[in-house]
């Protein structure tokens, strides 16, 4: 199939947010911890985290003008903490699920723990084996859609001795960090699964 | 293990470059083709590829300082055009050699094949199944490390009718896609392999 810029444009709205999201590769899957400015902690899924500097150490992550991100935005703002916590196939329908609207903090209504490392002023997710704390450092606007990108400085690294070769390499595949592929796509242990769009009465059911 | 910001600073140069480049997760590969202003082709590895948005579809690619990655920097500054195309285990070997230091066209040093299409002023790489041709939209400096972001419109996309879903869903495990871990790790079919530092002289070892 070949599309050109004509065709892309009149795509169906849905078809077009599948393509697009799944076009550009595997994505990172990582979980976004924050805490609001009364304490009350946020937790979101993002697929769009990104490497950008061994030293110093930092990460970058795209925010989507959308209320949600927006929330997670706001708390890194206000508090310069956050955290990014990897996930693992058993609880993938809890990860997605954090992306619906919730009244209360994610972490509650969707059944994960909150986790404090030392004085780190965000939350971690106790059940992920890979947790990254980060500090805010850089954000930059993007004029062509609205959305913003987040650099952060990475200061806590907890990661299981098993997963970790002699030279600082991670193996993701003995860590069963989940991949994700477009929009609703995890990939793990070599077969995909799809989720319904998440709303908080119910789980995401697997699609 | 845990590393705090300390023990992250004082990590061996090499260690630290391995964890960091892991840590944040599954990374997207592409080969990003060019034109340079003389018409000579270029082709480079790239794991800083990530969704933008669908609408309008935008595609962000993240510059290293450094000489390999400038180059096809400046190529798509003076164009406005450039390609981004998977890898496939057939031929993830190249696609690392892309990073050695050449003198003539990467095409031609690491044995891919340059393809055109239409009138799209950039080269895409035959041997890639899913390919996606992009123009200048955006660019950003990241004052923390002088790293270079460019947001890209994405105007061109091919793809193998079976891989796409119904709902524009692209399905990267059977198009063979190829995922990165670290600097040098290529993850498909359920493994990994890891790659020496490539050298022009020889084609890169399986370490």
């Amino acid at each position: 199939m070949l599309f050109d810029s004509n065709s892309i444009s009149k795509l169906d709205r849905f078809y077009r947010s599948n393509l697009i999201n799944s076009i550009t590769g595997f994505k990172s899957l990582n979980l976004l911890g924050t805490l609001d400015p009364k304490g009350i902690s946020n937790l979101a899924i993002f697929s769009q985290v990104f490497h950008v500097g061994a030293d110093p150490a930092l990460a970058g992550i795209l925010f989507r003008p959308n209320p949600g991100s927006l929330h997670s935005l706001s708390n890194i703002e206000n508090t310069g903490f956050f955290t990014l916590n990897h996930i693992l196939p058993e609880f993938i329908s809890k990860a997605h699920w954090t992306s619906a609207k919730w009244e209360i903090s994610e972490f509650e209504g969707v059944g994960l723990t909150e986790e404090y490392i030392g004085d780190f002023k965000a939350p971690f997710v106790k059940e992920s084996e890979i947790k990254i704390g980060l500090t805010f450092e850089e954000k930059h606007h993007l004029k062509i859609n609205g959305t913003t990108l987040v650099i952060g400085r990475i200061n806590v690294i907890q990661i299981p001795d098993n997963v970790l070769s002699g030279d600082g390499f991670v193996n993701l595949q003995s860590a069963k960090s989940v991949a994700g592929i477009g929009l609703d796509g995890y990939f793990f242990e070599n077969q995909i699964t799809r989720f319904s769009y998440a709303k908080a009465e119910t789980p995401p059911k697997v699609i």
